[in-house]
């Protein structure tokens, strides 16, 4: 959930300075259509983690859009009139009417999360509340609004610092307060609730936007520009229904019918495909090395696989990665120690005739492992946002429900007793290319390379973002990917089995 | 929720016959059409009470439709296999492919509830199990497949009554065990656990259909008009599309476009209009005895009102009815006996320009009342789904959520504290014309009567209609509705005061 906003993103001045004159624009403009059309409202919330720049990003938009338009109201302590009447009701007095723009700061989402982080809200009421909130995100949405949810993050080492920025500078310093810190001294149980509670809502026609808030330029035009997305969407979807409806005969606009796609386009200005990018692919491990380490974990994953505690768990490990990645090679190290009466490898080619009438989920579970068995698979579920996003073979709509799908499935597993544990190989474009030629030059190995791959290549990009956006919105606290630096196939399978080791002996 | 279910509800063979008939080769055209067409799987859920023909309906489904392309499975205790697997593998083994009909006989809800209703699961355990249950059906709905939902139910009475029958016959006596009896011991435990759990699973998309199991011939007939219903609306509405996609230059349909109005069209089956009808109206009240009565109850709400616990509550008391039902008098009795600096009433008349800016629910949070103080409310959000139904405001998908979007308002209004009482004031057709004819007649009371109450009145059976469906479906354990017969005003409104009190007494 929060791999893409931990990457630290920076933005230089100028460069900032050239988006954001056309970004204030189009931003303008998308302003006063919305006001002329006056057919939706658009409402933002403002969350996140102190100190991530939530205050600043309110500011901003008030200086970017045309502020007699905007209506902005931060949330705190619950005034007389409001605690004395229903939670939601002071949410509802500070709605946008149709055509304007209200900016929640603080919204629906502050107090079901502090009161579960720190002040002991029960897991049950938390689920209750969440339920309230999509319940009445669903409906605002149903009656036509564009919401845009946006939540402020920064890694604890970036909020450390960041604190201490703001007290060292004498005219920033009393911005921070004892409260900060006792709140930073939370940091990893507020993070973890934040990360609950942004999965259960992030609903397909209302998802979450996690936002790097360590760089004041990255932050602003990333807010700008997903706001823009969002109110663009919706604009011209409407343009192209009320064309549409002049040309047939029979209209009957449904409320809500452009909400995929602008939560579908604001997901689509967040940058996520550094996640693969600068990972230290220069690294190496020896064969001697190698020779050692791998048996040594081996004999660690068989010793595991053997505990009788693993009666009561089922394993599935997933191998993602681009082709000639090293997942059948890292997969025969890992079967190498475990008996063979407690395992199957899950080849996922094509869908069969069969699988293909069913959800696309069907042939999965087909092989869900019993308990004490794992189930490894070569290729995953995970083909709905790889390559079915890339080559068209599922909609847009399909693909982007797919996270959500899929997150919701992994945490059923975990609850009835899976460990589920994802790997991502990644290897170098240079690298994929040595490799494809090195198996067309050997005999052995041909059968291996097929023209296929070499259309994949092609699409190179798409599949890194494609896999970028995965890696950032299905890393689960239950399920998270490992992303494996696999330019050295022997550091990528020794490092596979020490994750896998890992995970058990924390299960176990 | 349970409402219509427990009317008694019987057709007589003769009728019997002749829909079925008609019924039987209806739904074996749509079968085949499903087959042929082979774009989306029919799912059907079967639960609900004991005793309430849920076998029945399965063996009648093989009957009427060609058994050849329906897949029917019954849950029961977990076998070795499903026993060592994640708890939804069973259901993913048996869910039929595209193109044909499976009926899950128990399903995914029968472990919650019972789990819930018996064997001591927490509320917290249940509530994360229905979170996945609805992200399931979301999943399928989203994927193409209709799915329905049926619950048989029966009253407590109709239950007793259906075990000593069956154990009375000797031919059947071996189907009631002990167990049976100890379950119905356990109704009202059950009763309350099932209402939570369809509520909060009853969605747009994916709702339940409740279905009165005390007389066969309505059971089999109702079964079979939802099921032909669902399928007929989404073979219909393909049908449409792939019309529309031929005429227009572009085509793109979404997966699951079509399940509102499967949905929908299911749902319009059911048959509440019991509700209303066969009221006692006959009842009267002297003048004397109401004198003296009204003031009794008066004294007693005056005291309620006046309880210090009253400082942690609020009350909303909502008003519905036909026009010249007696709202405002029964209004007025209350108010009389409560102190004037806590209450208002709020007359609900067509929305402001204002308010129509925003969600249809804004302008009544607007007058939420205050911890200590009465809102009540001459007609109220019900509007939603009585004028703008029946007057056609609003679309059949807005109010078709409406009831929804309702019952989680009241819930997080109940939740925070406010007592919600709820009165439908019934009278009869002819007693209307005859309070027309009164206000006509009578020169003070003149302005009480338009000529938009006269047109209303043509529509009398779409009312009444309207209110029962509502009646139906929003009427909670935390906020149900009261029918009261108001062919007498003094009886309706000495019975809204008594049961205010009864409200106000349980709560404080």
């Amino acid at each position: 959930m929060f791999e893409s906003a931990e990457l630290g993103h920076t933005i230089d001045d100028e460069a900032y300075e050239k988006e954001a004159e056309k970004l204030r624009t189009a931003l303008l403009d998308a302003q006063y259509e919305l006001l002329e059309d006056q057919s939706f409202p658009v409402i933002v919330l403002v969350n996140g983690i102190d100190g991530a720049g939530k205050g600043e990003t309110v500011n901003l938009l008030n200086e970017w859009l045309d502020p007699r338009h905007v209506r902005s109201r931060a949330f705190g302590d619950l005034r007389e009139s409001e605690r004395l009447r229903p939670k939601m009701w002071r949410f509802w007095q500070e709605l946008p009417p149709k055509g304007k723009i209200g900016v929640l700061f603080g919204s629906w989402y502050s107090e079901p999360i502090y009161g579960r982080a720190v002040e002991g809200m029960t897991a049950a009421t938390l689920a209750s509340e969440l339920e309230h909130i999509r319940s009445v995100e669903r409906m605002l949405v149903d009656e036509g609004a564009v919401l845009v949810k946006l939540w402020f993050h920064l890694s604890k080492k970036a909020q450390k610092n960041r604190l201490k920025e703001l007290e060292r500078d004498k005219l920033t310093s009393w911005r921070v307060s004892a409260v900060d810190w006792k709140n930073f001294a939370r940091y990893d149980d507020f993070r973890a609730v934040s990360e609950h509670v942004l999965r259960e809502t992030s609903t397909g026609s209302a998802p979450w936007l996690v936002i790097d808030g360590s760089n004041a330029n990255y932050r602003a035009l990333s807010v700008g520009r997903a706001l823009l997305a969002a109110i663009r969407a919706r604009l011209d979807s409407r343009k192209a229904e009320i064309a549409k409806s002049k040309r047939a005969t029979k209209g009957g606009r449904k409320n809500g019918a452009g909400a995929p796609a602008a939560a579908v386009s604001m997901l689509r200005t967040v940058e996520t495909a550094g996640i693969l990018k600068n990972l230290p692919f220069e690294e190496r491990l020896s064969k001697e090395k190698y020779a050692t380490k791998v048996l040594k974990c081996q004999a660690k994953l068989g010793r595991l696989s053997r505990s009788p505690k693993m009666t009561k768990r089922a394993v599935i490990v997933v191998f993602e990665g681009m082709d000639a990645a090293g997942k059948g090679g890292a997969i025969r190290r890992i079967t190498q120690a475990i008996d063979a009466r407690q395992y199957s490898v899950i080849p996922i080619a094509a869908p069969t005739d069969e699988e293909r009438a069913q959800p696309y989920l069907w042939r999965f579970w087909r092989h869900m492992p019993r308990l004490g068995r794992f189930a490894i698979f070569d290729r995953s579920w995970y083909g709905r946002v790889l390559v079915e996003r890339v080559e068209g073979f599922a909609t847009e709509n399909a693909w982007s429900r797919a996270y959500h799908e899929i997150n919701e499935f992994e945490e059923q597993l975990v609850e009835d007793g899976v460990v589920v544990v994802k790997f991502w190989l990644a290897v170098t474009k240079d690298e994929q290319l040595k490799r494809f030629k090195e198996r067309e030059a050997t005999r052995r190995k041909q059968f291996k390379i097929t023209a296929e791959d070499w259309r994949n290549r092609k699409k190179w990009d798409d599949y890194i973002l494609a896999a970028s956006d995965m890696i950032d919105r299905t890393s689960t606290s239950y399920a998270p990917w490992t992303v494996l630096e696999a330019n050295d196939k022997h550091l990528a399978r020794v490092r596979a089995i020490e994750t896998l080791n890992e995970r058990l002996a924390d299960t176990l």
